[in-house]
């Protein structure tokens, strides 16, 4: 049996998803023997920059296409466009074509199943703190680059972009803002510590238990035989048709 | 750039080692946009059943041969031949000859380097503590169906056929035994728990910075441009090369 691969496209926060009780780790311990998971986060990127990706992450002549692909940006392009994170920032509009764009890609690159995730919410005492270690004090650092007002409108384009286009969307935006103290979850007032990287695994795994029964570890098939049904005798005879 | 796999092959060990603090998610986090870790572990399986899965699990013909394979297996063959793990008991010499037919056929596949972990040690009152609890009490749970001595047999072994290779080899028998108190390490006298899972990935990242230096992350290549170098005017100038 060719294992099939669930692919996680994103930026810091999918490529941080490793790190202790993060979802990328989750999700390959949950899937173990039944699914690869594929790390393709990239930090700092926003959608301008990751479509430019797509046709290598996602090559559209894939001998074995995605079976899920997690999308899950907009931090980077919620950055305000006239403060520090300038750079990265994308507008909601041109950020909602973007989302669309890779979905699109991502389908007919064979994707099974694309699954958006909304950006999480910003804690913005947080990020003016975090600026401040990071670059001193100044005007520029004395106020927020993101703010969770604005990170809640990219978290809506980005369940508009998911409805339009039949996709699920784990709203990570609501989700993580329905635990009490849940400015406790972010270690910089963006990225997940440990406690936040749990979270985001339960959401997730919950999530795909809920919208994608299909996708339930329970419902897909081990690779190879469990080492409990390989006959003593004749191990080759339990390999057969694997 | 096609980014380059580590493939982590084994029993129970590497397959539970994405759980909290484990190698395979600690590795994947270490090569972020550097390397692809696959997971491949075969829980209960020995190198018997594990030869029986390499044509498949390492095609000969593959198009991305495997940078780096952790071959980890023994754990399994070490159960004792007249008592409740038997029918996962492989002798010792045959053993050898297994992992080393592994090794062997890794290459064949492309494996650029191949590196052997031993089995770690066992706990003996753990091991009858877990298996009465599991079987009930009864004169075959009275007796660990492990020992940390023969154990140490099949790490002596393996360690035999690294040499005979030319491939390096991690002794976690005996790395592990140098923490004090390191039967508080495992959860059953065999698995490990949390503390034990973050010992194994130091010492198995520690290894590969001393003993495959051209391994180290930070000697291998980020895919794709940082976020910071990327062009903010031209953008698509600066994948043109990757």
């Amino acid at each position: 049996m060719l294992r099939p691969r669930f692919v996680l496209f994103g930026d810091s926060l999918t490529q941080r998803s490793f790190e202790d009780g993060g979802f990328g780790a989750g999700l390959t311990s949950a899937y173990q023997r039944k699914a690869d998971v594929v790390l393709r986060g990239y930090s700092g990127y926003n959608t301008r920059w990751a479509r430019l990706l797509l046709l290598k992450v996602f090559p559209v002549s894939s001998l074995v296409p995605a079976k899920l692909v997690t999308v899950f940006f907009g931090a980077n392009d919620a950055a305000l466009p006239d403060r520090l994170g300038a750079r990265q920032h994308v507008p909601v509009k041109e950020y909602s074509d973007n989302l669309r764009a890779i979905v699109e890609h991502v389908r007919r690159a064979g994707a099974e199943d694309v699954l958006l995730i909304t950006p999480g919410p910003v804690h913005e005492p947080a990020r003016v703190q975090h600026n401040r270690e990071e670059r001193g004090a100044a005007p520029s650092t004395e106020v927020p680059e993101r703010t969770n007002a604005v990170a809640e409108q990219y978290a809506a384009a980005a369940k508009r972009v998911g409805q339009a286009l039949d996709a699920p969307v784990l709203d990570l935006w609501t989700a993580l803002q329905r635990e009490p103290g849940w400015e406790a979850l972010l270690s910089d007032g963006l990225h997940f510590n440990e406690a936040g990287q749990r979270a985001v695994r339960e959401a997730l795994l919950s999530f795909i238990a809920e919208r994608l029964p299909h996708l339930r570890p329970d419902a897909m098939p081990d690779d190879f035989p469990s080492h409990r049904d390989i006959d003593e005798a004749c191990p080759a005879d339990s390999f057969a048709e694997s």
